[in-house]
């Protein structure tokens, strides 16, 4: 851990804080981490931060108090954070010139502590099917992928969908793709493949081929796919673009590849081609998405579990492709002093 | 006209054409130009076209006969023609390999010509407000920003458009954006402002500025545009793309600048900004439109008209930036000779 | 005012209350009525209501104190009440046994009294070209109109519109339709047709024809109607089934002539007809409206202005087929003493 | 067969017929029944019918010869048809005063017989998962269920869907809910429960139970089903306007209670509920639904099988409670003759 150096993590918050009016105390089970948090924790990535600083976006806890005038939950109820609390439904804050995207573990202090404070507006409750560690992968891996290809996408049986890479947000939409009958063909190292198989995918494409382009052609008889999870950005969205299917969908999410995205217009012209920028989504969408997760008992992929002493080694670990989520698991501390 | 050159061009069909089962003879009244007609005629645009051949899409005319079968249209219904006449409704035709752009004047024979048999289905009844000059822009250029503005982005009152030169489809944005109480705001040369403000231009933005940008965001007060009408392309994309105000549409409509689009990646991701590519569209919206036009008594913008004997000055003119259609006005055959 | 009584209504509140974190205290300039308003005072309306009362729920005001953490206003903006506080965005809050239908002046306390603290996230910026008495009409009627034919309905030019009387919804739907390029009829008393028409109305349908709908027929070539403003509800709805387009909407907003609708399941069935439930909208719908009225500098039409003095005349005014909105003026409390 | 008489149905056409330009001849491999060919049968259902006169619109079979000018299809090529064949995609044709039903076995000749003759584009091709018995139960029943939940209402995973009875469309409403990662809830007859259970039926309501509501929301948490598949009308109308959640969409498909319906207006209203009228689809998502239905290999449930000459049996079979559609099986003339 450079840059900021554990010691100006705030991660174990002692005393234990009072939740006000209106929030609530929770008592943190797990923290699944995002490349964003390591990128926090070792320069800060530009963020206005103030030190010590506690980052993490994606918490599973439960509720151990109640400030004045929460209705929303009561003790012991089991909850996740959103990623973008204040983005409730609809259409999101923002000017064109200031977007807004004030987030857990960014904008706001983060959650990878023993117990955080929170506005109760900015929980929902976890998924009865999932344990602490599983439900803390939600926030905003799977909220994007769900976002991108339910919300925005409207994805139906029969679609065919293109997922770039084995990353959090790409596991997450092949898992949603397969839930609502869709196929589902990955483009990833092919030592992936046997995972992403069992995981459901329908097909996989080299990702080192130079030809995926005919492999996707020759997969779907050339009609190409309704939707294409572009977690690369850069040039690959050019290569999206002549990889949908007329009326497809392109979801720029990611940009591995670069912040500079550039494709070819007659595509996207002759085939009316929409992109959508999605940067996770609304509350009342991860509600929705919850729900789905609990109903079809859906399990997110987990790759590996540490506790928060090995966070440096977890931090390691999100840079070595890892097949799932990298989850910090709290120590129980009820369990062990038979207290908050 | 150089290149294909006017003997190449079948313009004076004799003897009159039949229409067969299911087709119709129309007596064409005027055509209007795009510049893919100048393309057409001067190169051949890459098209397999075989010669003499007839270009031009945009027909205003009167049926004169028809053939066996017909049920739309009776001897004496002024149509206008549909530029890619087999695109009903919905869907559009084509693969993520094969995009489908069959269109007239291109991919099938082009109606610059007395008369022409068509598919009674490739026509729609004609405006009974406008005359065959005005009617003859509405194929092309006006479906385009119509489908862009209302059948894609479901423009409203209060929206704000911004949309970028006086070429013909971003006139009819404008008055679009004007017939459904948005505000439009036109980045273009200085000497066209007061020809837009008096076509209902809200504001004009001198597109030499550097600054157009700047000057965008305090028109809207930061908001940004809503709906931009994207006709330059090339890096233009990535300017668009910090106009848009959250939750904004970009429609990739030309290319002046190039067919290599691009963009940063933040702006699109960060304020759920969506691109949709565009290229005319469908029978049903131009039905649509057509209604629209003739309720609210639109008048389309006539730069200048030439007899069919003035094509080579007419063409010249599409390049020397006129502020309206540029239209082909056949002679009056009915009256001078008694008979079709 | 039998019923609840004046004694019971709680109008000039004293001392003037003081907000209270994220709330601001209103100086209210006028209150525009609703029948729900004289059914709160006269009886109540089977609310569960605490005395004395305050009803009204349409304010037009200025803030003259702020509380803490307010960042939405300053003293001194003008601002206007949201009739549902609480909903946002998106979906509504409630369940399928148990709809939320919180309501200031009915729900929550209302607004007709000098002066109101309320949060501040319950009041949005007024139009700047309205003055108070204008801007108060638009919380609940003209929402609600708005809401149906371009939140829901996305109304477009070209498009037919039926309404259905005079009353506060159905004159702000007429002006909504043609501020969009929509064609509207209204099917009314024809003693209001000359007022309607002067508002924009395109065609008057005497509402006593026992032929209204041979009449919409006439007028739109069979046709139909797109957007059907149901004000009446009961067996009107059948009526509004048989008179809409293939493919048309009918809103379902009133129901003068009771509660119980009932139509024919044909032409539901056969020309693809949505019925959208309406009960006003949601506050960003509500910002894009004002937005709206003040970029096309829509008036609302005020049918009666009364002071507070005059609520008992004003009451009954609503039931005497008034043509636009009453409105109670309060008095300038401020020029009148130098202060709040 | 009462009524029309077998002797006026034209099921054995001789001398086979030549398909024209743009037709093909079909052999008939199979015709799935639906209610109202035994209507068309017995009555006449009002249709201007001539006789002889062939019923039946759900057809599988082969193509065995092919007109000039046919594209779509090949000889050998397995087909299924298109119930309302003139409806491609969008909006479907008509008027206000005049719907346009016309389908085949009503309007059009129908398909159950030996061979049949038909345009090429009234067809589409059979899913390779199934076979002719299989594939002829989706032209009507399950193209209307898959446009009710998917096309118009655009089903999720997550979502809950009641459906009323175990009828073909409600059959394949159930199958298509669970195709999409929802929650089946059918009303029933208990006797019907365990075949709904092994066929992915969530929860089973007993239709005869007078608390059909209490139970739905005890099912639910009171949160109501988000989408309701109305297959009985009548005054069942209003108890699925409270059984549906806030922002829910009810699908007048049915009228087995009667073709007047009636609701009370207030939970339509309070909940945001849409009401879509619903006959069949278009064949672009039939078209949608077959890709589906070969993808997931999704199996129709098959009541029972007939010769043509059990046609009588067949028909009776319609009114005794089928679990599952009833199928004519025609004889396999290729193989006993050695030619068509």
């Amino acid at each position: 851990m450079d840059g900021i150096g554990r010691d100006r993590l705030a991660l174990r918050e002692r005393p234990i804080p009072v939740p006000g009016r209106h929030e609530v105390l929770v008592a943190v089970g797990a923290v699944a981490l995002n490349h964003r948090d390591k990128m926090v924790i070792e320069s800060g990535r530009g963020l206005p931060l103030s030190f010590p600083f506690t980052p993490g976006s994606d918490l599973a806890g439960r509720i151990v108090a109640t400030g004045e005038g929460v209705e929303r939950f009561a003790i012991g109820d089991r909850v996740i954070s959103c990623f973008t609390p204040e983005w409730i439904d609809g259409l999101r804050a923002g000017t064109a010139r200031t977007p807004v995207y004030r987030t857990l573990g960014g904008f706001f202090a983060g959650v990878l502590a023993d117990y955080v404070v929170l506005p109760d507006h900015w929980l929902i409750a976890a998924p009865a099917t999932l344990d602490d560690v599983q439900a803390s992968t939600l926030p905003c891996a799977a909220l994007t992928a769900w976002f991108a290809l339910v919300e925005r996408g409207r994805i139906r049986a029969g679609d065919t969908v293109l997922i770039r890479g084995t990353g959090g947000v790409a596991l997450f939409a092949l898992q949603f793709a397969k839930m609502h009958g869709a196929t589902a063909i990955l483009s990833c190292s092919p030592e992936k493949g046997d995972h992403a198989r069992a995981l459901g995918a329908d097909q996989i494409i080299d990702r080192h081929r130079t030809d995926e382009l005919d492999a996707l052609y020759a997969l779907t008889g050339d009609r190409g796919a309704d939707h294409i999870v572009e977690t690369v950005g850069g040039a690959h969205l050019g290569l999206s673009a002549q990889a949908a299917a007329v009326g497809g969908r392109i979801y720029q999410i990611g940009a591995l590849d670069g912040f500079d995205l550039s494709s070819p217009a007659m595509p996207l012209m002759m085939k009316d081609v929409t992109i959508h920028g999605i940067a996770t989504g609304h509350r009342r969408a991860f509600e929705d998405m919850v729900r789905a997760v609990e109903r079809v008992r859906m399990e997110p992929v987990i790759d590996s579990r540490f506790p928060l002493s090995g966070l440096p080694d977890a931090l390691d670990r999100l840079d070595t492709g890892p097949f799932g989520k990298i989850v910090i698991e709290m120590s129980d501390r009820t369990n062990q002093d038979g207290s908050i």
